[in-house]
């Protein structure tokens, strides 16, 4: 486009934005926040309990009192079933997952898994954060003192030729993974992907694969992605003990009320049985026979994940149909079209997600901070946004999706125009020395 | 009491401990459990959210979604007045006080505090226990390898005297302290031994008093221990950074399901924030919320204890009926008679204590292991044993506690028939000899 013209299309968009300030929206996509109308689906479960209640596990322990430090047997099927691993191998915990991940590289860092130094009396440790990905896990390991490594997403999962390459240092500890509906990417690892995850050769005994299948359940189309069970691949390959595997009802009933879980095999089981046993008095179990006499069982769990699909894949769609029709074939954005989990990743102009982000903020809508997809929350292309659709209604959504696309737009306009004017401006300085 | 005399006592409480053994008793004074009576006292609470509740704190807040990390305002008012200090210094967890505790030594161990190298940089790491004490208090600092240092409990609380010296040593970082009703001894810190800790100079800049107020309520009579308060004397000492609060509603609504919180001072509490910031998403705001509903303000906990109180005060009350009306007199142990708490400490002939426990536990009644009131669960005189009285029903409490005197007498007896034998031995084989 020449210059003059692409000044039209500036003052243009620059206008346009002006008009939503004038809106003074106050929207926030920020994060992977349920809408009002997906708590209401399990207020039933706050009926399950009350003052006639009986109290009482399968097993005939009464809930509200100590014990049962593993959690429910019944709602340890209930996650065994989620995550495709064995029940005798979860652990139920407390209302969030990502505290289990935190207590998890806690206890690698005081005491060490296999037997293995603790991480925290060793040197220079390494961690590998697929990216773009999820920035309170890189938080955790970077809080830690770990040097994060980032490993390129490709749409097949992480690049695996990269990972491969990296696990040959013993000073690489771990990986981050979300392998179903990835967040942000939304992409599901492929089976290619998760069988070289079970082939994966560290040379750290202490490398531990962190999979936080956080969206295992949470389809949002007819044709949902399938995700290879990591753990029979494990099994199959002999190196159970390569993983822990997390996940949690936060998207399914509560994001700040629902239930955690981790599953790990014997080995690792025993370290995190150990640490627990002194972390806790047990987990509060109130909460899971909640949860078991409100969800019962796997099927309970897909019928509700088909409602909460009722009320948000019409936000994705949303969404991406703004992408579509304001920001195809115009060279200024790429977007991902999730199947399930809670976010779109949409890769602008290299340059331009800080300005985008901040184009936003200025018009009223709160997005995730650019560069918060990457270790350090610092995206070397300056590239990637993370769209969650989740929270406001359709309605707010399509404007706050406006403004983007307009903001994307303006952004690259800015970035075309201030590359020519310096160009331009060398060329006048040499003109004028003439 | 001659030999023969001794021989025939002893037959005759072997002879009721038979009897004992006959009745096949199964009871369980291991731990300081809530009965189920006490449970039903809370029942109410589980009606204060239902499918057509409210859901939002004072603050607005959806208490079902993520979000106010530090607890519901009116939560944390309400630790604030239970643990008499600044609201604002509070921090509202999950259901378990004790959690809190290994999360702040974890934090110490792997961040430190007041800008110090972590903890697990250090070398030599000790901790204070005041002995008798809290077997999970200890458990806690010798899981992450420090060496356990004994404090004698006096009746004033631990010996000041000998913490006073401890402390000079800088890799001394702390001391566990239960300050009123302490477990197991009942006793109540005085005013000069909180005083004494306030103006604590400890070598250590990271040393932390654990200030476990886990019966600040806990009363059991008309005339309840009144406990200073360190908080305040720490500001009036200047010295507001050496200890971290803690206290939970374990024992005044659901050991299971209640909730748990911590306070500190400024300093203390970046460090304890930051550590929260990347370990969860929050704590359940919805069992928050069913406590503030059902207990209101520090004058509906107080009446909470009151009703507590009608239940455990006659079992306090008959172990100590039975300890007077069966070993008074006798010199084969001394007992704390305590105003509040969950527990009363007996101390048996040395030397008695496993052999009691083992007693009671061959007649059917499980008491907490000898020893466990003692760093690395040996106590060097194997005297102390807790009772725990608050499980049981009273006509059942009154049973076990036939059954435990007559195995205090019972090994008692054993002990001095077993020193006569064995000098006799000797001068038998001297005599043979000669």
């Amino acid at each position: 486009m020449p210059k003059p013209e692409l000044e039209s299309v500036r003052k243009d968009l620059e206008s346009q934005y002006r008009d939503f300030q004038a809106k003074k929206l106050s929207l926030n996509m920020a994060r992977g926040k349920p809408g009002r109308d997906q708590l209401r689906l399990s207020a039933a479960m706050l009926d399950a309990l009350n003052s006639s209640s009986d109290y009482r596990a399968s097993t005939g322990d009464d809930c509200r009192n100590y014990g049962l430090p593993d959690g429910l047997p019944e709602m340890r099927r209930l996650f065994a079933d989620m995550m495709e691993v064995d029940e005798k191998n979860v652990i139920v915990g407390g209302n969030s997952s990502l505290n289990m991940m935190f207590d998890t590289v806690s206890c690698g860092m005081t005491h060490g898994f296999a037997g293995c130094r603790p991480w925290g009396k060793q040197e220079h440790l390494r961690f590998l954060c697929p990216a773009p990905g999820y920035d309170r896990h890189f938080a955790i390991t970077e809080y830690f003192g770990f040097d994060l490594i980032t490993i390129p997403m490709t749409p097949e999962g992480p690049d695996m030729d990269a990972v491969e390459q990296a696990v040959k240092d013993p000073a690489v500890k771990g990986i981050w993974c979300v392998p179903k509906y990835q967040n942000p990417t939304g992409i599901t690892f492929s089976d290619e992907t998760v069988r070289r995850f079970a082939r994966l050769k560290p040379a750290a005994k202490d490398f531990r694969i962190f999979w936080d299948n956080a969206y295992c359940v949470h389809d949002l189309t007819d044709t949902p992605d399938h995700l290879l069970s990591l753990w029979d691949e494990c099994r199959r390959a002999g190196s159970q003990e390569l993983a822990f595997y997390f996940a949690s009802t936060s998207k399914i009933t509560f994001p700040g009320a629902g239930v955690a879980a981790m599953a790990a095999a014997e080995g690792n089981l025993r370290d995190i049985r150990k640490h627990y046993f002194y972390q806790t008095i047990g987990p509060d179990k109130l909460n899971q026979l909640r949860h078991v006499a409100f969800l019962k069982n796997i099927d309970g769990v897909l019928a509700q994940m088909a409602r909460h699909r009722a009320l948000i894949a019409p936000k994705f769609r949303a969404v991406l149909a703004k992408l579509d029709s304001q920001l195809s074939g115009k060279g200024v954005a790429e977007w991902t079209r999730p199947r399930g989990g809670y976010f779109i990743s949409v890769d602008v102009m290299p340059g331009c997600a800080r300005r985008v982000v901040s184009l936003c903020a200025g018009a009223g809508v709160k997005l995730t901070g650019a560069g918060a997809t990457f270790p350090y929350g610092k995206d070397p292309r300056d590239s990637n946004i993370r769209i969650a659709p989740t929270f406001p209604p359709v309605e707010e959504l399509e404007q706050a999706m406006d403004l983007f696309c307009i903001s994307v737009q303006l952004a690259a306009a800015e970035k075309l125009l201030s590359r020519r004017k310096s160009s331009g401006s060398l060329k006048a300085r040499v003109a004028s020395s003439l």
